[in-house]
């Protein structure tokens, strides 16, 4: 007998009641994102290497998975990248030159500009495709998985950054997550890293300062001693990152701290413009300042946006923000947009942790029929038909087993409703529906069971 | 600037047309197959190569895409098979342990061998996931595309095969594609083979027999005679594949034909039940008995099935079959079943050929509200987002720019309505609704808008 086969680590299948759950997430993050305007586009799973490499830092460039140029892939191989046991790191350009994508983002970066002069700006997509990256595997980091990006590119609106806290406060909302939706402004860490005298410190200061509710202020103040930034300017530091009050009141400090640097000012001014806006739409979530939010700061020019779940402890669940050169590296300078990315594996968790899940999203077949023989069958298979063109999903058990075998069938697949056509019913042209949560049976004709069912 | 960036031969992006249109046949087949109570599962795109290699012919093994070890994946390869320019077919085993699904069959065999302690006999699943093969492309082949597959193990009744024909013309009788279902049966293939006295060259006869409507009947005599069948059997056979009639006056001659095999009778007699059962159920399509059709002979042994468009040449559009071993190769003998594949990129061709495409299936946006500066964008926000409320699809022009802008946005992504709130209808708390299909502008209240877009 062959080896028990497997699949390769960081991998995973999923089965049905896995997909009921996971459909109930995409599905809702797919409706809210066409809800709000935005239109679906997908990439291929593998890119050109010349797309991808340099789009990650060195790091990323290593995980990236790399597919085997097909044919005889060695041959005008330069024969010294072989010798002495081979230079992995400078044959592998010249066997293999696509690879899988690492996200949606660079693959997005590459569409707007290939297809730059068939789109309509403002630019709206969203996209909900697998990613994959070697990473080691350990709990809850995957080889594989789902990211789910909304973007609009060619706007410089602050509307924009509106409507996105709206559809994250609309997806969770859906999904009965209670979130607390955390928002910065690359433009204030800009003005604070001015403020104290080290502008060009940007970078220390805020990797320094996203770890304050981790390790600490002090353990902070230690670091940012150790990065150089002189004591007196750790000083000017420590009350802006420490206040505390309202949002309101926080802003109105920031104000105050950040009077002399017009960048920061006008951090603070967009800060609030989007609250204030995004709240008098309404929101559920509750909106909070927090100025030691940073994420991908290379990245971000503008809005920065974290959400964080208050029920479970798990980290950012979706988080996003505003960026100024999208495209500048296929040759596209200049594209600014604003973006958000969910996290499937993420929510996914939360909403197994709460058990969330509505029960309607999650029954697959709602009837199966039972099988007595030949006789009862066709007609369980007439009234079967009548129940699927009513929309009703149902199956009927395929041979005549043991009544025993097939009622535990129903169970395991945990089907509500089974619907028995013995001789009985079948002289009277009736079935037996039994609801199996209660045990209740009841003899009915096709149409009043197909009202049963559906009620 | 950077030399414009491009994706892999063979690979396709999709924009949100094309992707409104793909949704639009893959909903369908999906809702049809939970209709029928199939549950959905999902595989990593990437398997082990130990799972992949021999299963699909040695052309097969050529066509996968390998993906390259992460790291130092030279290391420990043997020497010799760097020596003299490299050993590329003994090399890759060494550097690639794992590669992308080939197809969906091989996957769900691994599947099911893996997961079997916990899957309820019969398993029904469906699965709808790209596959990808290193293919030559070509117009319609192409390197990633998706498949759309059903299968039940697990059972032998052939109320598997009649739900599955059951199942067929209704997806596309929902998508009002008009179809032939072809059907025929290996054990009336393997009839033949014998009642002609060439049982060993079931093969031989079933590939020549397969080309009758491409070739014409002497080409197939010919080609016959040189793959080794003697002029005699070709005479018997002759009369047999080139029946005519109705389906029931075929199986009546091929009964006649065939009195002798008892392996052919059983076909006969499995296409009877088959035909009838599924007939007396009530279908849109046409089943045709297709002597002729052999569909991967050396997989299938009971039911074939093959499915047309009446409307448009483009070959097969479905297919499928019984097979007794699916999991042999695993370890695991005896797993009979049933199943079906939807091609998606031939439908799709189909339905652009026929224009079939719903127009509520392929909006997107159904409103989008212009914006005139601060004052009125708010309050389009507000009515904007009552109307997401309300279920409809909106999107508002982030900047004010000009009119004509805005409205050519509107014209050109499709969108149906256009919501006009300048400052008279700021005074009047309503919005002027264009219907740009019409040209007709209504002043409206939002709930009276509301209704308008939804009716």
């Amino acid at each position: 007998m062959a080896q028990k086969p497997s699949i390769p680590k960081g991998t995973r299948d999923f089965g049905p009641i896995e997909m009921a759950r996971r459909n109930y997430i995409f599905d809702t993050i797919r409706s809210v994102f066409r809800l709000f305007g935005y239109a679906p586009i997908e990439t291929p799973s593998m890119e050109n290497l010349s797309t991808l490499m340099g789009k990650y830092g060195d790091e990323g460039d290593k995980l990236l998975f790399k597919i085997l140029n097909s044919g005889d892939y060695l041959r005008g191989v330069d024969p010294t990248l072989l010798a002495d046991g081979g230079d992995a790191l400078h044959l592998t350009p010249k066997i293999a030159e696509k690879g899988l994508r690492y996200d949606l983002t660079v693959p997005f970066a590459r569409f707007v500009v290939q297809h730059r002069n068939e789109l309509q700006m403002p630019f709206k997509r969203f996209q909900i495709q697998p990613v994959w990256r070697a990473d080691r595997p350990q709990k809850g980091r995957y080889r594989e998985f789902y990211q789910c990006d909304a973007d609009v590119v060619g706007s410089d609106s602050l509307i924009n950054e509106i409507e996105l806290l709206q559809l994250i406060d609309e997806v969770f909302r859906r999904l009965s997550v209670r979130i607390i939706i955390k928002l910065n402004n690359r433009k204030v860490l800009s003005g604070i890293a001015e403020i104290i005298g080290q502008p060009e410190k940007i970078t220390d200061i805020t990797v320094a300062i996203d770890k304050i509710d981790k390790i600490g202020l002090d353990a902070v103040k230690a670091e940012l001693l150790e990065r150089g930034i002189p004591a007196e300017s750790i000083e000017r530091l420590s009350p802006i990152i420490t206040m505390t009050g309202s949002t309101e009141q926080r802003l109105e400090s920031l104000a105050q701290a950040l009077a002399q640097s017009p960048t920061g000012m006008k951090g603070i001014e967009e800060l609030r413009e989007v609250i204030n806006a995004t709240e008098a739409l309404g929101l559920v979530a509750g909106l909070e300042l927090d100025v030691s939010l940073a994420r991908g700061l290379n990245y971000y020019t503008g809005t920065i946006i974290e959400v964080k779940s208050r029920d479970v402890e798990i980290g950012s669940i979706t988080g996003g923000g505003r960026y100024d050169n999208l495209t500048g590296v296929f040759g596209m300078p200049g594209l600014s947009g604003v973006g958000i990315s969910f996290g499937a594996d993420r929510i996914y968790d939360v909403l197994n942790a709460l058990d969330l899940y509505p029960k309607e999203a999650t029954t697959g077949t709602q009837v199966m029929f039972t099988n007595f023989g030949a006789t009862e069958a066709a007609a369980s298979m007439k009234m079967l038909k009548q129940m699927r063109d009513a929309g009703i999903r149902g199956e009927i058990y395929p041979d005549s087993a043991k009544m025993k075998k097939q009622m535990s069938r129903a169970d395991a697949l945990a089907i509500p409703y089974v619907a028995i056509v013995g001789e009985n019913e079948l002289a009277q042209g009736k079935l037996m529906l039994k609801n199996m949560a209660t045990g209740e049976q009841q003899l009915l004709s096709v149409s009043e069971a197909i009202d049963a069912i559906k009620a």
